[in-house]
């Protein structure tokens, strides 16, 4: 398939901005020339190491540099490049290894031990390719927009994880209608404490090489050095989910960002309300987004301007894609699935034709996920739909609840499903972990979901917890709650 | 042709942003959405009047917000637009509207006597247009990046002036580009004080929208007005050419723009040094650039920290392009045709198969031009391949002496052209504007030069005139200097 051809993306920021930082990491910087530099003696290694055009290679690494030159040395051996959640376990892996048609494993240090549990036997560890000769091979200095750039899994919240086909196409219009949305500034400096695995960091990885920006790189979320860093390191853009957020806000190390920060971008689901407050006082400009794997990160986003006028929206999409609601049998017209269209939005699921056939229409995918659209087109994210249960006939919507008992001053989080009962069918069961132990009752909990959802919203039940299950991009896992509620006193179901 | 699809540019923009200004003309303001209902009313208009898919509809019409609104109307009826000079004969307009097979022209009062004087007879006054019914026909609210979306006329520096064929694609990647290079911010406001025929004119009405900003648009060049305009109108953007830029900072009306003022794009050849640190001086951020209507605008930008480091160089490709020099035969192997590729660029001129073939290979268009890298890959532009002459077997390159001559105080305007010459066959002759009369010798000039170039590069003939003559986009008109020569006293050749 041809079709748009580009540059190499790393190759023309080196020759067009070769004195720009690239990359940060820890006390390291790399200009885009001494990336370019490094990555492709990456390559060449990983050329010796027989590493070839069309190959299907896998990576099972920690957020660090050399992952990002991973990722950059495959788009010049024009690789198609298998992501792989290092919180999965080896059966998982087995899974995603071979339902992507892997050939090569690439592991670092750090999961060498994991990968010896595999039944998947090419297993390339990063220090081999690292301490191997550069071959003389030439490297692939184009890239076609319509080629297979990468195969994500889905996070996996709900059903067995399918492959998500990105082309370098879908990831280029995701960064540019980003672009569009959040501008680019000369300055800018995107902090990145998500995985490089999923696709909230590998975006990051692209729009910095795209845009000739910096990418701000961290091994891992921890609030404390989130705020060292966007202070030291002058980062104007982060990307967070709610949890990160409110972490950062919390912390005692906490002080004002400076001006120049001028974007959080906030995906996974809506902001409760009194985490925007506290973003509002501390002038923390807080950009909601809602995406998938499937449209390469975010494709709806609601401005600043907007968060409190449109509480609990995801916003509008990016210029180049369209959002629309197709209504469930359920009766309630305005509700439905959320599908989604653009150049940004997968065309489908790796070996997986029937889904393909069944969710994807004339490039419309069907998200899985319920909302609906407000009348001035503002989308509202109420649930997965695969989340949503019936009590006593009417559809309940997990987060919808979970929004509500966020507002609740003492919740620091809290996970909500439907637990079976005899009489409703189901009931709402909430899983909260508290700020400060004892602070508050369950029935004070339930008063003050009872003052603000309908009836058939209000828990049945209140469990606390010392923490929510939460998936790599840290989405609440719903179904590993289920088990909890076995053990619950307070069951009633 | 089936490309990417989205949503027709001009929709998108008034849901997305409805309540942000699109357009200032004068004392008046659209936003978003008011343009939008605007465009949609004429798009019905011109439907009532015949105007149909597919056709091709030229328009002669100046600078006004009708003008720009007619450019959106004729996407939601997914038209090709023929815009046509203002400038030129009633033959040369004919021979453009036959050869572009166009079906109806559309002329404002303004122009409507011209239009009377043509032999085409399918000429549509605005006035009538504005007067009729809306029809109420479906509106095209969708946007194919591989249709066709215009033929512009090469300005016509030299040769017979050829149709270039855009794509809606072509004008989306060059604003995309644009915007990789030159950054978006939330208050851009983008000046336009070029001619909407001309591609310069028309990328701003395409960028606009595509970033949702502000176009402040002007019916033309008048300096006080630049000036008040950009004080006023918080102008961050301006499109210019050497010459506007020069009258600007001459104007006593000049006053330091404000700090939001963050670009001025300079097209139509390399600023002399003279002009450069005048505006250094004044803090006014110069991005020069290399543009051909074959490229939908600019594609190849010099950024202002390296305005003097690389002195005389129009920069580098925007990111999604590339540049490349193809050696002529004249031996000297670092210059050569300048050969551009990239998604901005055309897929050829409308209806000339043979120049197509000849021109364009494998996606690289040769424009013509002639120049070379240096060994940082910048670009330096040294002259029209057609301005080129030789002199005593050296190649000479009328824009190199003018940009010396530019170098000098008394010096407001020069063109170059090559004088016949016995001895030599060519001689450098230069037509100069001086900024006072009698402030400047004849001698004085030569002997600039003399100091500056190499020998056969310095003037023989130095002649002083009024005015040079340019084209509508303000580039100099060099054949319309030949006649000067005869009635020259000083002619040697």
């Amino acid at each position: 398939m041809a079709g748009q051809v580009m540059k190499n993306w790393l190759q023309q920021r080196a020759y067009l901005t070769p004195n720009r930082v690239a990359l940060i990491f820890e006390n390291q910087e790399w200009t885009y020339e001494e990336l370019d530099a490094d990555v492709r003696s990456l390559a060449r290694k990983l050329g010796t190491n027989g590493v070839r055009e069309g190959q299907h290679i896998a990576f099972l690494m920690d957020n660090h540099p050399k992952t990002v030159m991973l990722v950059h040395a495959l788009h010049y051996l024009n690789v198609v490049m298998v992501p792989l959640n290092k919180r999965l376990s080896p059966a998982e892996l087995d899974y995603q290894l071979q339902d992507a048609d892997v050939d090569v494993v690439i592991v670092d240090r750090r999961h060498q031990s994991v990968s010896e549990e595999l039944q998947f036997e090419n297993i390339l560890p990063l220090d081999e390719i690292l301490q191997s000769e550069e071959n003389n091979s030439e490297l692939i200095e184009s890239i076609d927009l319509d080629q297979l750039h990468s195969i994500i899994f889905t996070s996996g919240t709900t059903g067995h994880p399918k492959g998500v086909m990105l082309t370098y196409g879908n990831h280029w219009w995701s960064a540019t209608g980003s672009a569009l949305n959040l501008g680019i500034h000369d300055n800018d400096r995107w902090l990145c404490m998500v995985p490089l695995f999923h696709v909230s960091g590998l975006s990051i990885v692209m729009r910095s090489v795209i845009y000739g920006i910096t990418m701000v790189l961290h091994t891992g979320f921890e609030p404390k050095e989130f705020i060292r860093s966007v202070h030291e390191n002058r980062v104007t853009i982060a990307s967070v989910v709610s949890v990160m957020l409110s972490n950062v806000l919390d912390s005692e190390m906490f002080k004002p960002f400076p001006d120049a920060f001028r974007c959080m971008l906030l995906g996974g689901g809506p902001a409760p309300l009194p985490l925007l407050k506290r973003c509002e006082a501390e002038r923390i400009p807080v950009f909601q987004t809602y995406g998938l794997s499937e449209s390469a990160s975010q494709i709806v986003t609601l401005a600043p301007e907007d968060s409190f006028r449109k509480l609990g929206s995801a916003g509008k999409p990016l210029f180049p894609s369209q959002v629309k609601i197709v209504p469930t049998n359920d009766g309630d017209r305005e509700v439905g699935e959320i599908h989604v269209k653009g150049p940004n939005v997968t065309r489908g699921y790796y070996k997986k034709e029937s889904v393909n056939a069944e969710k994807i229409k004339d490039g419309w995918l069907a998200t899985g996920d319920i909302g609906y659209l407000d009348e001035e087109g503002f989308l509202y994210v109420l649930d997965r739909r695969k989340d949503m249960f019936v009590s006593g006939g009417e559809n309940v919507y997990p987060a919808e609840i979970e929004a509500c008992l966020s507002g609740h001053e003492a919740v620091a989080e809290v996970g909500v499903i439907g637990a079976p009962d005899e009489k409703w069918g189901r009931v709402p069961a909430a899983f909260v972990v508290v700020r400060k132990q004892g602070e508050v009752s369950k029935q004070s909990l339930i008063d003050y979901c009872a003052a603000r959802l309908a009836k058939y919203k209000v828990p049945n039940i209140i469990q606390f917890i010392d923490e929510i299950p939460r998936n790599a991009s840290n989405k609440i896992l719903r179904k590993d709650l289920h088990p909890f509620l076995k053990k619950d006193d307070d069951y009633e179901g």
